[in-house]
């Protein structure tokens, strides 16, 4: 299998995050991606590729215009407001305030597009973002002719929505890709997300749209971020009613449960009937991830790849969560290990 | 002109909030109503009574239930899942994400009853809260028999809304005291709040009702705090339409054009024709405040007093903003004498 990557990422650096009171270093780091691309060398998985560059014209149709010029801009308005480090937002237009009307004072629009206090602007944010983005799009058009691609993406996606950032995520890089196979003749694409973590951003994304299944195989939103997503009630709305599947796990589970779930999203995504298969690829499922509270061992990864590539569809894998940082090449390159070994 | 205080006020001290991208001291600390507290003994404006203990009933009246119990046990559950120092949420329910399904998770809550990371627990917080509470309800209870008083509640209260803490605010104790008053046979009551910030929360608990005006002068909020509510098209719904009133000011707003704001605002608190008035003291309009952009000088605080006076209503003073610390005492106390030198 091709990979795709760009040492572009490494503009997101030295970014920090708030979480349980304090602001501290962010676990989206740069060293993930350098042991994923390690690791990928040490096997042989295949020739890793660097992105061609991409116009945002279906990053447009993902997104609103209007939020990727604010990422395009928004370090830029934080230094010139005076300013310094990274830039982050401290207020969040939760229900009871607007949402119609956009700051003119970054500070504002900070909070106006994003739902946390994870999604960080230092200033190679917006190269990284946009080169995470063009790996996740080179990605997708690889599978014109290969049966399936990595696409080595940092900063990950699966949290930015339409209009907002989040949980490390800007550009929602496995939406973009999706859109592009929809845009490439794929009539039908699915989504799976297996990050530990809801992939809130793409389920808010397709929600309404029949084309595009989107499944997520996650912790209990009741007990974990992003707490506010991924209830398994949430089937779709208008057009894309039954075009969505939440799977929520409960904290502590453990394999044989992690792959009756995975099993059951195959099941639905083939249902579905895509010609396409896009997976969020998250390796924070892990026994020894810090941030979450599943118990996958690295044993397990390669079969989650097999099952994967038994749907027998051109298969986009697209880097999303891990923070297990030693062990996140082995796990990572282990799922396209077990998908490459049974097809 | 009574006033009412309590030293349990001192149990929000320490805490920490999000602003520009750093967990920083909050600005909102026990040194700011001591200063008054000083100022008003040294101007002996008149008695300075301890707070009544008052149940939550009135309180369930403007605020849910849920929220209220949250509030109490909010620190408890953060200490019991392992954290220390100030509680402070990191992702909140924007839309786009779901706001109906309260999250288990003390993580979660923090965010699903908040907007922003400016109201942190602390260990003494509830206790200072319910204080803050006590007090505004005392000070209204003074107004069967006297024209106006003082209630110096700290921590203060106007960015609180029906479910949500936020700006230093958890009880919105100007709501609670206008919910009073309307209890106590007051058929039309005004709440007018002059604080530099726009008091979204009293805003959000009135929106909808008739019989509760509620007057904003404050700073444009595209370019301040609160950024998502406080705009000049916000007249009220359903019932409520016709009963509120925004005017926004740009930044660097100086005295004449606030003082015409304000001579608007008492025309419109007096055509609602209300039998009682609780004003939202904030001293954050003054020229020396640490985060504030409003240009009034220690001398035109005695002239809101006045202006406020003329409007011949029983007048509950409810102690909002101010983070000039060293002039919050002159200046808080100087609305105060204005108002009993004009009447
Ligand atoms: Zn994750
Ligand atoms: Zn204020």
């Amino acid at each position: 299998m091709k990979s795709v990557y760009s040492p572009r990422h490494h503009g997101q650096s030295g970014q920090y995050e708030l979480v349980s009171g304090a602001i501290v270093p962010a676990f989206e780091k740069p060293e993930r991606a350098e042991f994923i691309r390690a690791r990928l060398a040490e096997v042989a998985l295949g020739p890793v590729l660097p992105p061609e560059t991409h116009s945002l014209d279906i990053a447009r149709k993902v997104h609103d215009a209007a939020y990727l010029s604010f990422l395009e801009t928004a370090y830029d308005q934080w230094l010139a407001r005076g300013n310094t480090g990274p830039a982050l937002p401290f207020i969040w237009p939760r229900p009871g305030l607007r949402s119609d009307v956009p700051p003119a004072d970054i500070e504002g629009l900070l909070g106006h597009y994003s739902f946390d206090g994870g999604a960080p602007f230092v200033a190679g944010t917006w190269d990284a973002v946009k080169s995470s983005h063009d790996v996740a799009l080179t990605g997708a058009a690889l599978l014109a002719r290969d049966r399936a691609a990595f696409a080595l993406c940092r900063p990950p996606g699966h949290h930015a929505g339409r209009a907002f950032a989040g949980g490390y995520c800007f550009i929602n890089n496995a939406a973009v890709a999706a859109q592009a196979l929809r845009d490439a003749g794929h009539a039908r694409v699915a989504v799976l997300d297996v990050d530990y973590h809801h992939g809130n951003g793409t389920q808010e994304i397709f929600y309404d749209q029949r084309d595009v299944l989107v499944v997520n195989i996650h912790a209990d939103p009741r007990h974990e971020f992003p707490y506010f997503l991924g209830h398994a009630d949430e089937r779709g709305a208008g057009d894309g009613v039954g075009a969505n599947l939440n799977l929520p796990l409960p904290l502590g589970t453990e394999w044989p449960a992690w792959h009756a779930a995975l099993d059951s999203a195959c099941t639905a995504v083939a249902d579905f009937g895509p010609t396409a298969l896009v997976i969020s690829l998250g390796t924070d499922t892990f026994i020894g991830d810090p941030i979450s509270q599943f118990r996958l061992t690295s044993a397990h990864f390669p079969q989650i790849g097999a099952r994967i590539a038994a749907l027998g569809l051109p298969t986009l894998f697209v880097m999303e969560g891990g923070y297990a940082v030693a062990e996140i090449g082995v796990n990572a390159v282990g799922v396209l290990e077990g998908f490459d070994a049974a097809i």
